[in-house]
């Protein structure tokens, strides 16, 4: 009987299957940054170097790539396209939150300034358009649209739940559905559309980023309570500052008893802090096994996910997607 | 012999003339600012309501009405979409300004917050590329999407002369071409594109656009100097106070003795501000005929915009159109 060896899931299958397109994504990405406005590079590209898991135009590419698309340069340029979006809205994502780590590093708006922020962002918007218009695919263009609309929808969403303990899971699932997992679903969806394939598989692979980015935003928000600071990348207990009622505080707060309530609304809703607050919210969450029960949630949707790829031919870039997913679950940072 | 009434400029004429389709663009812009989250239609109907002069959706329908575009809903759609564009700006621009007013109410940051402003902000953008893709020219999309880019780009190289007294006449009217007449001119080119007229009266209407919206922004910032406030919509001074180094600022500081340039140095680049401050602005544009001179530089480019016009058929919308620049020169807000 042979030794099965156990490792961790990781993305570095799907890494190398897509590695020559990335390289190709990264010199479009570099190439539409570019402006006489020397600031606009600048700044970009302080966001672009710092890296970032690159999930988004991964998805792009793995998914053209499942569908058997060939050759041509558009699911490199709509990689690029998806992943100015996507860095657009982390630019405009920091001035909201006020964050000052992004990717392990000092944040555009820290160190450019909230008015750089929003206008480089805006220039990448705008650029990712410039770039799918090119790439003449009307279908693509409103797809993207359409994703970059509601992941607003979300963000605005997510303000109005904020520092709002009577925030339901439900609501919550709604937030990050348009804030996170839409962009997902439209980078996997454009993968099966410039392949031609038929509307099912684009609706199944659309579903495969929903559920992804859904599970992907659970762990996340299960980060920011959980993860070692240098190994995420950014500030532990940001969420929690802000007051934003993400999963584990919102089932922490249902299992709670009346002090333990209080002590939730005085933090999230009141923004009042003590000393030490930050440990107790974790304490309570610890208290609740809420982490488990937000990475349980986050294990469903990526089992839906997986489950969406059974219509696709079998094959390295089938179980790439596969591990993809079991990496987003159980990935530490 | 006849007796000549004087009158000023206004743009009566052009509002009478484009009236009836105005009233559709207004519902396009109801129609497609819904959202299930409140605060968006909030946040936008806020700004919506306010009006402004709506120079820029009037343009698209002036420019397809000369063209003689006929039907269809294309000038209709496009003309709201310009005013989306626009108005993303605005909520973006407040953000970076901190503006206080807009449009002669409190701005959407101040009453709503930065965050939903640059998120809302977001939104109408994205909305506006979902219109013009469902109205389905890729030529369009690429005009209103380079013109996006060049916005972007204009108001972040008006972030790198802010607060530099080095900054050039040249310089200044680059930022304006980019900020405020690339949304001038595509406005107007693409009423031309929707008639599918030949790619010189295209040219010519973008061009006149061009010019147009650097007058307009011309008298914009001499306004900023000279108006009275609740004549203008917005707070005087802004510019000043904002270290925006503009026109009249340029000529009072090339033509200022050490002390006066010293005067504006303090201000415009350290900040530090004294009571009595904008008042001694205000007299040192007047020692010099700031205002005049810039006025001057408007009223070049309104003649520009008018010749790019000779080329059209002569007709009520033609008149309307060059009593337009008119109006943009003496506007008294």
């Amino acid at each position: 009987m042979a030794t099965q060896q156990t490792t961790e899931p990781s993305l570095d299958s799907l890494i190398r299957l897509v590695d020559a397109d990335m390289k190709r994504v990264n010199q479009v990405i570099i190439d539409n940054m570019h402006s006489e406005v020397a600031l606009i590079p600048q700044l970009a590209s302080h966001l672009v170097a710092a890296g970032g898991k690159r999930m988004r135009p991964m998805l792009t590419l793995a998914s053209a790539q499942l569908c058997g698309y060939q050759g041509g340069t558009s699911a490199v340029d709509l990689a690029a396209c998806v992943e100015f979006i996507h860095t657009a809205t982390l630019l405009h994502d920091d001035v909201v939150d006020e964050s000052l780590l992004r990717r392990g590093q000092a944040s555009a708006n820290a160190l450019f300034g909230n008015e750089a922020s929003v206008l480089v962002g805006d220039f990448l918007f705008a650029r990712a358009f410039v770039v799918m218009v090119k790439n003449g695919s009307l279908k693509v263009l409103d797809i993207l649209a359409k994703a970059s609309a509601v992941i607003a929808e979300g963000e605005v969403l997510q303000l109005s739940t904020a520092n709002d303990m009577a925030t339901t899971e439900e609501a919550y699932l709604e937030v990050i559905t348009a804030k996170t997992a839409a962009l997902f679903g439209a980078a996997s969806q454009i993968g099966a559309v410039i392949a031609n394939r038929s509307a099912e598989d684009e609706e199944a692979l659309r579903l495969y980023g929903i559920y992804l980015g859904t599970a992907f935003q659970l762990i996340d928000d299960v980060l920011d309570y959980s993860a070692h600071q240098a190994t995420l990348g950014k500030t532990v207990g940001d969420d929690f500052r802000d007051g934003k009622v993400t999963l584990p505080v919102i089932i922490s707060y249902a299992k709670g008893d009346d002090e333990e309530k209080a002590f939730w609304r005085r933090c999230m809703e009141d923004q009042e802090f003590k000393d030490g607050d930050l440990d107790r919210a974790q304490e309570l969450i610890r208290k609740y096994d809420a982490l488990s029960a937000s990475m349980d949630r986050a294990r469903e949707f990526g089992q839906l996910a997986i489950d969406t790829l059974t219509r696709f031919d079998d094959g390295a870039i089938k179980d790439a997607m596969i591990e993809a997913v079991e990496f987003c679950i159980s990935r530490p940072y």
